[in-house]
């Protein structure tokens, strides 16, 4: 049987993904709402197309079994996912792409490779799903490195061990998300961290990444479950111990958790797991306004009830989502659990709705332990288009459209104005780069000191700019959001696209800090250079 | 009026502590339970006792208003509050006093005191409450420094800012647990961290030793409630966001918690608050066996419940505290909130606890709005034996006794064992050493993955031998400890008692990284030296 292959150009496997006719369809749909003739969808780019510049440097003998240099593996392994990495894909530009992708068999094959890149100064970047949006996966531009080598996890893709008295697993940092939850089923568990990108990220980039899960509060970021780690870096392994709680010094994990493979490279976690949940209670709530919502959501998170999902979609988001009618925002609020019944938790929660004015439907708050609770009504809309979004990104793409994010975080004290200029901003912006277009914003994670909010544009671009056009918008909304105090990324990690806001947004001496650190760890700098710190 | 003073020697006021008929009773209880004669108690020592080496630097004039190298300041910072501290101080035994205290007004001040030391390479040691149980605070005993400053925070006192709406605020790293809860308690707030020495413990204390606090569960260590840092060190000033959440790189922040004044010194933090709780709901449940009782604790850890005390006492540990009769363990959990009842919560523990034969009272679980609800009962009497130890302790140190703790977190499939080897090590090593004595256990913490479990020994001691015999001890149970995988703290730093330890538990690489970190904020090593890393 043919090995069913990814798409190098986009997301999900090449037998994925809109088919000729849903597309002409999202075409019409779209060019009606932005009142335009239609779009001349350009068709994704083939291998025979691409003409990449011959590797710079000759695979070893030893390696050449774990090393390819096809044009699939390199051109797939140069980009990441975010919207310009799609563009570039479409506009079959690749001016610079990786000399060589390794696919170390086993930890000790990542030693050899990383051990070669080392001693022949290559830039060396890890690679687990590949669904970076922020420039976290491709080769450097600068640097005096003789080549650049992605290095692919996708060999290191098992549940090593399950711990059930303490509920929690080794696990290699290779595994995609699917095929990690296939093997913690069995036991019973779930890591229940669902990123947009489940399908196509590794737990390992997770952690590098500080990725943001399932949990809207409480257990937001991945951070949490972590237990232990095991990272490969050029000056040796890094092994932390296995405790659910130390106050040993500043802790290990916290430094490589973030890192971005600017570090070392993660090979294993112990991660804490949960029971797979059997009780689940949930209800969406319309608003008059968005403002309204998030003062619910706040009122919710400093109650200390802890609901699985506590998100708010602005009007634009619930129309989208198929979860509201465009006149109101909407609050997706749920409670789950393996241990017990939901009533009083949600009961709490929906008397916090009320005293802000939400709508509370009647069949609100009852527990639910069918496994059909999740995927049903307003809230299921939202998780369809949520995890179908990434595979519909490519049409637009091909459509010419600008389509893209921002995510931060801030304090509830600044978060309204914060937002209404955030909001005035981009859609100044969209509108003076593109025309016209939409902005519209969602919350994420909430805390009870403040809340995650996630923007969101579309807007017709025109092809051949369209990336120019997103750094236009990015940079103007990414400078006002650094000006108010907000972080330039709650959780898609800083990459190569937030790094001069990032500059701006960490203290000077924590920058120093944790230079140092990387120089005594990786003394060369190889390790994906260009991402998060620059070596000095 | 006279200024209230400290004991130099001990805990608390010089006004405090149990009288001279107390003490008589105490030593009159302790040789019966023991089976000895009597003890001969040794009085505290006296500053005219003390002939402490002259300073070996001067203060400069600049810097003489907010320096003191007076006998009593120079002994009082020269010691933490540990049992080898206690003792050293009543052998009168001082053989390496600080030169210098200085005790800086405001953040310009501890500037100018650390640019003094950078520039003299004199040692500089931060000093919040002084409660260290590790060897935290004292001068550095090797190494080139000219002389050594212990820099106390005291005038760093203040809550400068309250937000609200994200239940926040901005609070000095000098102030003491009591202070600072009378200065939130006007907006109806509290931090909520109480750790044992919180009557003479700094909130920069806190966050630089990652101390453990209220809650048994979920928020155990201060990590979780720092919103954000502003630490001085020699290379500047490093200040982080307020962020509700951030996924931008490592955590600043957690590079300085933990950090035990190697790396800075903290002078604000914003912290996360609570809302003072309105509603408690607690039980005292006895247990035939301290083993079923900690299967009760794992089952509730991994319910997602949390409760704010879920303590476990082994049988020895409820005698002590009066919450039991010596022959039973007890489990003290109690659930706490500012926002609603109780009832469901503390039911579906009760039923956690009756799953593992927890004999539950009568009156167990119901919801209290008074008061009083968390000073009674056993749980009432457990508090106030709590509170009450560290006094207690300078007595028991007069009379020659052995008396100090360890304590460690595990996974919970090593837990039985770990726990097993531990007690059987433990007073095989008191027995050989003190010829009789007690070890007792109890839980501090408790998390889905494991427990932070937190032994205490009791031994009749040899006057002159006291510190040796306890290091024979600690030493033993140490060795056993970090072999079996725990963590050689949980809660109560590293300092320099735990070094040898420290130094096996952490992963070489972290601590290459550490190393280089500290020496691009603090290049002359001047903070805190001994204490945590080496500078190279």
């Amino acid at each position: 049987m043919a090995e069913r292959r990814r798409k190098f150009w986009g997301w999900g496997y090449e037998d994925q993904g809109p088919n000729a006719e849903q597309q002409k369809h999202m075409a019409e749909r779209m060019a009606k709402r932005f009142g335009l003739d239609g779009f001349e969808i350009t068709p994704p780019p083939t291998e025979a197309e691409l003409n990449l510049r011959a590797p710079r440097v000759a695979v070893p003998d030893a390696l050449k079994d774990i090393c390819s240099t096809s044009t699939y593996d390199r051109a797939g392994h140069s980009y990441g996912k975010s919207f310009r990495d799609g563009v570039r894909a479409f506009e079959r530009n690749y001016p610079n792409p990786f000399d060589i992708v390794a696919f170390p068999r086993d930890e000790k094959g990542l030693v050899r490779v990383l051990e070669w890149c080392d001693s022949a100064k290559l830039a060396a970047s890890p690679y687990g799903g590949g669904s970076s949006v922020v420039g976290g996966v491709e080769p450097p531009s600068r640097g005096d490195y003789r080549g650049a080598v992605s290095i692919d996890l996708l060999h290191l893709d098992k549940v090593l061990e399950v711990d059930r008295a303490s509920r929690a697993a080794r696990i290699q940092g290779g595994v995609l998300g699917p095929a990690l939850e296939d093997q913690l089923r069995p036991h019973g568990y779930t890591l229940r961290h669902y990123p947009q990108s489940f399908e196509f990220s590794s737990l390992g980039g997770w952690i590098a990444t500080r990725s943001g899960g399932h949990y809207a509060t409480l257990y937001t970021h991945i951070d949490d479950f972590v237990e232990a780690l095991r990272v490969v870096t050029p000056r040796g392994i890094v092994e932390s111990r296995r405790l659910p709680g130390s106050g040993a010094g500043p802790s290990p994990d916290r430094m490589f958790i973030g890192s971005e493979g600017t570090l070392g490279i993660i090979t294993e976690a112990w991660m804490r797991l949960q029971d797979r949940p059997t009780f689940r209670a949930g209800a969406s709530i319309p608003f008059r306004s968005f403002i309204k919502a998030a003062e619910a959501v706040r009122q919710i998170s400093q109650a200390g009830l802890y609901p699985a999902n506590c998100r708010v979609l602005d009007e634009g988001e619930a129309l989208n989502a198929g979860a509201g009618d465009g006149s109101e925002s909407v609050l997706v609020l749920a409670f789950e659990s393996a241990d017990h019944p939901l009533e009083p938790w949600m009961k709490r929660a929906l008397e916090c709705v009320a005293d802000h004015g939400g709508k509370i439907p009647d069949d609100a708050g009852k527990t639910r332990t069918d496994k059909e609770a999740t995927h049903e009504g307003a809230a299921g809309a939202w998780r369809n288009a949520f995890l179908n979004a990434p595979y519909l990104r490519d049409t637009v793409i091909g459509m010419g459209m600008v389509s893209d994010t921002f995510e931060t975080a801030i304090t509830w004290d600044r978060f309204a104005e914060f937002h209404r200029q955030l909001m005035e901003k981009a859609r100044e912006v969209v509108a003076r780069v593109c025309g016209k277009g939409t902005v519209t914003c969602r919350f994420t994670h909430a805390y009870p000191d403040g809340p995650a909010p996630y923007y969101t544009v579309l807007a017709p671009g025109k092809k051949g700019s369209q990336v120019q056009q997103w750094d236009e918008i990015k940079a103007a909304v990414s400078d006002l959001l650094i000006k108010l105090g907000g972080t330039i990324t709650h959780h898609h990690a800083v990459g190569r696209d937030h790094r001069p806001w990032y500059d701006r947004q960490r203290p000077d001496g924590f920058a120093t800090a944790l230079k140092a650190a990387k120089k005594a760890l990786d003394p060369q700098g190889i390790l994906n250079p260009g991402v998060l710190i620059d070596p000095d």
